[in-house]
């Protein structure tokens, strides 16, 4: 999608080979009229799937996520990582690791909010390793529903996330695509 | 908001005198159309105001606030509670108590994302003890900047969040104000 890599271009911070920081259009600031035109091509990607729920991973999925299901007419749940005392006690659960935060961590939604009826749209702000879509998807099979596909803003192609999530047979559609950062600079995937 | 308090009563689980569960559409599934309306209310009740950004905390703050900044076309920040290798150092800080996880936080704001020409609308899911609103806008006095006011979806006024904010001088518009609640039961304050 031409507009969001030309935003990482113009106000993503590139550090060493791994790191990106869109923290001024994605993920602390949120340009929300960006959200719309990327709601709307998710939509485009998957017009021709059935979906009937979108879920995504506190926090930075959640804007995403909920800017796009206006495009599917569709809710959203978003898995919660740190769960309140008003937490149902009833979950289905998954374990994900974070590389950026170096920890792992427990990923929650209330067993009442997806059934097997669903068919669902992952919806995240990053594939890097894979970790949370397929903590995600854990999630999505223990409710005996089905995972229709991934909608992701930013790909980094040079880990290993989508090798790890099409091993499971999961469509996976990414907006922008790097296949390299170096001295400060982003590569692209061709179309 | 009539639509919101249908909604609340439908569909809110009352627990005791003082909690109300609302996550079957408002903080773990999220009822975007619902959203839509409560955006438009927003905008309608601070239409006299000129705001540049919308301030909120993650992570069930971020949906309201996001589907709301469609019809102010300004872009969203989201204080971080849990803060990644990623985030930047340099930062506005404020404490917050929260009484439903029972644990003091720190919230943080990067200082690059609000500047001293902000005018500020804060937007949150709930205000009780008013310890967020509180929090959000010392981050914005932090910045020099002005709050102009606060949109709040479910307001429990029985808890003494009003006061403490209203002590600061600050608007507050909340969609439902919830005076009482009783043998599982929410009463509304009356227009």
């Amino acid at each position: 999608m031409q507009l969001l890599e030309e935003r990482i271009l113009k106000d993503g911070k590139v550090i060493g080979t791994e790191i990106l920081k869109v923290d001024s259009f994605l993920n602390h600031q949120l340009d929300i009229r960006l959200f719309n035109e990327m709601g709307k091509e998710f939509k485009r990607l998957f017009a021709d799937k059935e979906i009937t729920k979108i879920l995504t991973i506190e926090a930075s999925g959640i804007a995403i996520a909920s800017i796009a299901a206006q495009y599917f007419d569709v809710p959203v749940v978003f898995a919660k990582k740190y769960s309140g005392t008003n937490m149902d006690k009833d979950n289905y659960e998954a374990d994900v690791f974070s590389f950026t935060k170096n920890t792992m961590y427990k990923i929650k939604v209330s067993k009442k909010y997806i059934n097997k009826e669903d068919k669902v749209l992952l919806i995240d702000d990053f594939l890097a390793n894979g970790r949370a879509l397929l903590g995600l998807s854990s999630i999505v099979t223990q409710a005996g529903a089905k995972v229709v596909g991934a909608g992701i803003a930013i790909e980094k192609a040079f880990q290993n996330g989508r090798l790890e999530v099409e091993k499971e047979g999961m469509l996976v559609h990414s907006l922008a695509t790097i296949v390299k950062m170096e001295e400060g600079k982003v590569y692209f995937k061709e179309d």
